[in-house]
């Protein structure tokens, strides 16, 4: 089992998500995350796609999308060699008696605190997912009302775009 | 025609996404943008969706969300009572010339350079969608070599979850 982080450049219609998304489901694939947003180019979005399997699997998944009419692109996001970033807002239960703490996390992980209330802390935080995960398990002890996720997304490190990859 | 953000919560299952997908497409309703993630309860998940309309088919939008099996809840985030984010990585061409001025930019957006090549700068940025697009504007004078965005997450300000919002 490995990880495998794709990212897809895909023409902006209606339907993509729905085919992207179903292509996955009817095959039993599982996706870890998915996110999508325009480029550059308003008529082309880049999805970002993580999902666990063994090579056999994975080799099929590729194939599978490039299969699609609305994928232009695809690229495995080589893992050394990218930058990957998720973003997740967590509100946490505080009390005067907890909040100094709670924000002591916070800082150590570089988070920021974006709302606060009279019982609870909205924090906002950036990373790759080791780091998200070693920030949530911490505050598990102070009881997390809510946590909400985008998913992964990421850009190859160095001069290269992605386009540039495809042509060699 | 209005913004709308929903916040749903479904459950953790491989087809939900092609389910959510398929409903905006075959009605040829436009997702600006979804983002999906697990929750604390690792069975179920919370998707965050964008959609432009009147008042008439975001209505039909909630009422069909609403049918689907694995859709648990469904809240509309409150413009002002809500702290909503995304998260771009862009990668910008840059010179020993322009890298000063980039870097100058991303420090009053207060944004995080991840990645310095001899040849581009890649700036993490998050913010609501207004700050965002003031943003990667500027950096159009630069020659965007690569933007990705995972869309829109929120959760509501103040004390409140959604759940509490559901029961009253």
């Amino acid at each position: 089992m490995r990880r495998l982080v794709l990212s897809i450049l895909v023409e902006n219609t209606s339907g993509v998500l729905s085919r992207v998304a179903g292509l996955f489901s009817r095959r039993g694939y599982n996706i870890d995350s998915l996110t999508v947003g325009v480029t550059q180019d308003p008529s082309m979005s880049r999805m970002t796609i993580v999902a666990y399997g063994d090579d056999q699997i994975l080799d099929q998944i590729k194939k599978q999308l490039s299969k699609l009419e609305d994928v232009k692109q695809i690229v495995e996001l080589p893992l050394g060699d990218s930058v990957c970033r998720e973003l997740v807002l967590v509100k946490v239960e505080s009390t005067p008696q907890t909040r100094a703490s709670i924000i002591e996390i916070a800082d150590i992980f570089r988070a920021k605190i974006i709302d606060v209330a009279t019982e609870s802390l909205t924090i906002e935080i950036t990373g790759e997912q080791a780091k998200l995960q070693a920030f949530t398990e911490l505050l598990l002890n102070y009881n997390i009302k809510e946590i909400v996720r985008t998913g992964l997304t990421g850009l190859m490190r160095g001069n290269d775009d992605i386009h540039k990859l495809l042509e060699q």
